[in-house]
Parts: structure tokens; sequence; C-alpha cells
């Protein structure tokens, strides 16, 4: 209990020091309950007003019951205000992904309509680990591996909504402890155990497996990895930043991106991939669909130019490299 | 058996011109023994020297007569010279460590000896996933998931040796089909089923479990996944290297390495982490036993500096920021 306490004694120090209210997004779940519980707590002591809001997916049988179970704990709790949103689940990506999004854009706009600080997301240390060992099946570097940040921002309209997860260093089995220390239940989600998910595998098959042929200590060895590659990439898009700035040349029409071969060329590989990368973005290719192995393709024209006529990206969009310069237009315009 | 060809090929062209020897170092596992075949082709076709080396490790019941099989089918294929070499294994570091830095010493010597250009090594795309999960487990960034590079010099007495890894985009399967069809039989070591070592574990256990869970093509994701982070750890560290000499200053007495605090401030955490991490092993602390919860401690001295007097360092190494610098010395000094 007292970690998930500091944790988020933290979290509420490292926001402005304004007495704006603060939320969390509580499942009933065991890390979102142990995080409510906490927040009560310490906003009571630090004078800050801290509400919660739970999020009905209506995905399973009697969930509107469930929210407003969860509802009641929040505001036995002492969080006010404290209610329930119900979201209708309906896009593409999958039913996780379309879950996730309907739950982000409902706590967008409640945390907006209540002027909150910020939201509190309880994703712990295993959350972070399940999330680098998918990261891992993308196999697209350091920023795949780089996990849930601790914190974001998301843009609602004008403004900015900021979510912080306090409890990435804390393991799932301190959240459980952490509600029975409190005299909270906590909900188990039937969803958790269905190996439809990719994240259920994942915890249940994958991590036990690697525990076993790496030894104990893999979730935080994962979680720890998710740190430095967070920071890595960070800085690599920092200095990718910059070169693009210093590399970019006027593109003659009908190309929209232009690069100086010069400046490309002498940039270290991981900066100047992630250049070329931006180049291609910036000329309309699909950043989803847009894969190492292409952005590979266009480095050769910098690095292993034999004379080939041009590189071709997804959404149309083609890489040629012509009188000292890469330039990047639409497919069509030999 | 093409795309092993292929492979070897395209690694002999990479060698300097001159028609130097080329030794395979071959244990007459499928692997292994593929290369050796691809090597005694290509450099025939090339019109270059071609050799095989086989290092007894004398572990096992009937090792000698082992390697004198090895030694017989390099010779059939053409390699010349064929031989082995015989070692004793002993040293720290587990069974695993000892017996490579006996291999690799003898591999220096022997292609010394011989003035070979290089020697090619069989690890696969499967060797490179498995050293990738290892290398998770760590938890130390970039670095330790980087896995084996392509090629790698080592350092004896005056000289470099070469070793190149040209199977590393190839798996495991296509090494046993080339085997197959030219006509090798390759020998089934049977430490590469025993679960005593952590490489057999994952293999067995954790890399057909991580592909049940995340879809298949892991083994793809953790060979890309590896290059990408090569790129970036080499890239970040040409950056520390840099900023390390920008920020270098005069260590007073009893101190060996001083930095200059702002130039320290002012690097992304990527890079600044790598530069303390530097100076703190220039200093004295063991590489091996400084882990990144003491480089973090380094750094707070300069991001959330309250007035801590020091840092304690492995190998009796302590930083103290003092005067606007950075300084590591002995720990004894105050």
């Amino acid at each position: 209990m007292a970690a998930v306490r500091v944790a988020v004694r933290r979290a509420l120090e490292a926001l402005p020091p304004e007495p704006r209210l603060v939320l969390v997004a509580c499942s009933g779940g065991a890390d979102s309950l142990a995080l409510a519980g906490a927040l009560a707590f310490e906003a009571r002591k630090a004078g800050r007003p801290a509400g919660g809001v739970t999020i009905d997916h209506g995905l399973q049988e009697g969930s509107a019951a469930r929210a407003e179970t969860v509802v009641r704990t929040m505001a036995d709790l002492g969080l006010d205000p404290a209610g329930s949103v119900a979201v209708t689940v309906a896009g593409r990506g999958g039913p996780e992904n379309a879950a996730r999004d309907a739950r982000y854009a409902a706590l967008d706009e409640t945390t907006a309509s209540l002027d909150a600080a910020a939201v509190l997301l309880g994703h712990t240390r295993d959350d972070q680990a399940e999330t680098v060992l998918m990261g891992l099946a993308r196999g697209s570097g350091a920023r795949s591996l780089a996990g849930m940040p601790p914190s974001f921002v998301r843009a609602f309209g004008a403004r900015e909504i900021r979510y912080v997860r306090p409890l990435l260093d804390i393991d799932r089995a301190t959240t459980r402890r952490a509600c029975l220390a409190m005299g909270l239940e906590p909900w188990d989600d039937p969803h958790n155990d269905d190996p439809a998910y990719t994240r259920v595998r994942v915890r249940r098959d994958a991590l036990p497996v690697l525990e076993k042929a790496l030894g104990p200590g893999i979730t935080e060895a994962l979680a720890r990895t998710a740190r430095l590659l967070r920071e890595d990439a960070d800085a690599l898009d920092a200095f990718a930043e910059r070169a693009y700035a210093d590399c970019e040349t006027e593109a003659p029409a009908p190309f929209s991106v232009a690069l100086a071969l010069d400046g490309v060329a002498g940039l270290p590989k991981a900066v100047r991939t992630r250049v070329l990368r931006k180049a291609a973005v910036s000329a309309g290719s699909p950043p989803g669909t847009l894969a190492a192995v292409h952005v590979e393709h266009v480095d050769r024209l910098v690095t292993a130019w034999r004379g080939q006529r041009h590189v071709d990206l997804p959404g149309g969009v083609r890489a040629y490299r012509r009188e000292g310069r890469l330039l990047f237009g639409p497919g069509r315009s030999e």
C-alpha cells in the first residue's frame, strides 16, 4: 500500500501546483482500484480535489451494473465527482483498439468538461513488460520496444489532456495487496483471461516461460529496457529533427520534399534512416505502412548508389536521387 | 543452398580484394557445415584460397574422433588447409563462456599463423534471435539487445583478426536443407539439447511459446530489432564520444576524471547517461558491474541536485558535484 501511495504522491507533486482536479480512470480491477484508493488518500492529504471516472464499454452482460458498483466504491473512497461514462465500441483495428479509442475519447471529453489537470491511469510494470514483448513482434526498433510512456498528452480541440501512469514501476501483485490492505475488493475482468487477446497470451503463456528460460526478474528487465530505449529513441528523434532541418532544401515541382545528399550522407545510419523516414512521410507515405525495409531501400540511394532510377514507397510516393539531392514526390511523375 | 552461397559470395566480396586465405570455423553442425560447403564452392569460383578449422573442446567423449571427421569432410570439400585445434576449456564465467573464450583464442592464433584475411562463423538468424532474447534478460538497453554483429575484429598482439558472420539473415532450416543438397551430413551436438544451457531453454521453450503468443515471424522480428538497435547504439555511442571530448576538463588531484557540468547538463538523457558511464569507467569503475541504476544516481547529481554529497560506484569510485564540475575519483578522498 505504501509503495502505491508514494508513487501517487510523486505523480501529484509533478503536476502544476495550482489545486486543479485530478481524475483517476478506474475499471474496478486491482491496478486502477489501488490507484483510486491511493489518489483519494494522497489528494486529501495534499488538499487537492480528486475525482474518478469509470468507462462502461457495454461489451459484457451487466457492464452498466458493474460501472455503478465502481462509481459507488469511488464515492465511498471520497472521490468527488465519481461517475461513469457509457461508450459505444465500434471502429477499426480489432476490438482491443476500438475499445481503447472509445475509452480515451470519453476520458478526454470528461477531463475537458471538468477542467481536470490530469487523468491517472493504472498501468503497472507487468503491463509494461507485456507491452514491450508485444512490441518485439513488430520488430520496428527502439520506439516499438519503448513501451508506454510514464506520461503523455492528447490533443482535444484546442486543449491538451494530460495522462499520467504513476504505477509503471510497481508490479501487479503489489496493487492487489494494496487493495486488500485498503479493504477494497477488485473485480477480475473475464477479458483478462480470454486467450483471443494477444496481451492475455503474452501474460499467461509467454512471460512465465521466458522467466523459466532466462531466470527471474524478466519483468523488471523488460520495463528497464523500455525506459532506456525510450530515452534512446527520444535522443535520436531529436538529432534527426535537427538533421532534417539542416538537410532540407527547396523541392522543384512536382516533388514535395528535397534533401541535400551531402548532408544526408554524412549522418550516422540510425539518424539518416530517421531523416529519410520523415522525408517519405512528409511526402505522403503513410507512417503505418512505411516499413524499415522501404527506408532501407531509400538509404541505398544514398550509400549504395548504382544508378537505381527510383524507389517506390507506400502511398504512391517515389524517392529519386538527382543532381546532389534526394527528391520525394508522386510515383507517376517520371 | 543458393541462399547460403549468395551470402558467402557477398561476404567474400566485402573482404579486401587481394587473394589472402579465408578460413571457416566449422563444428560439423548444420550451420557451419553448410557455410564450409558454400565457402569451398564460392572461393574456388572466385579464385581465392579457403581453408577450414575445427575446434576440439575436449568436453565430450570421442571429441577428438569427431574433430577428425570434420577435418576429413572439410578436406573432401577442397578446403586447404583443413585442420583441428585441441583446446583446454578452463576459465571463469560458466562453461559456455569458458568454451567460447578458448575457441576464439585458438581461432585468433590459427588465423594469425596462417595469415588469413578473415574467419567465417556460421551463426544464423535463429542464433541471433536467441541472443536478443538472452540480452532482454539483462535489461541494460540497446547494446544488450543488439545481438551479434555481422562482423568484428579481435586484437591478437599487434594484429587484428577479422570475423564475419555471413549467415545472420538465413534461418537454421535453410542451412540444414543446404547440407542435404550438398550431400553433407551434419552432426547434432548433444549440448544443443541440454536444458542446462540458457540458449537451449530459449530455443526449445521460449521461442516457440513467443511465436504462439505473438504470431509467426518472431525470429525475423528479433533479428531486425537487433540490427536497428545496433545502429542506434552505434550512433549514440558516437555522439557520446564526441560529447565526452567536449565536456572533459582537467581533473584536480586526487580525481582522475572531470566533466564540465554545463556541457553535460545540456545533453539529451540517452547521450548524457552514456557520457557519465564513460567517465565512471575511465575513473576505474568496472564496466561489468556498473549498472544503469548507478549511472542514474550520478545523473541525479546533474539533473536533480539537492545537495547530495557524492555517489558511490562499483570499484571504489565516487562521483562528486563541485564548482561547476562533475568529479570522479577514489572513494576515500573526502
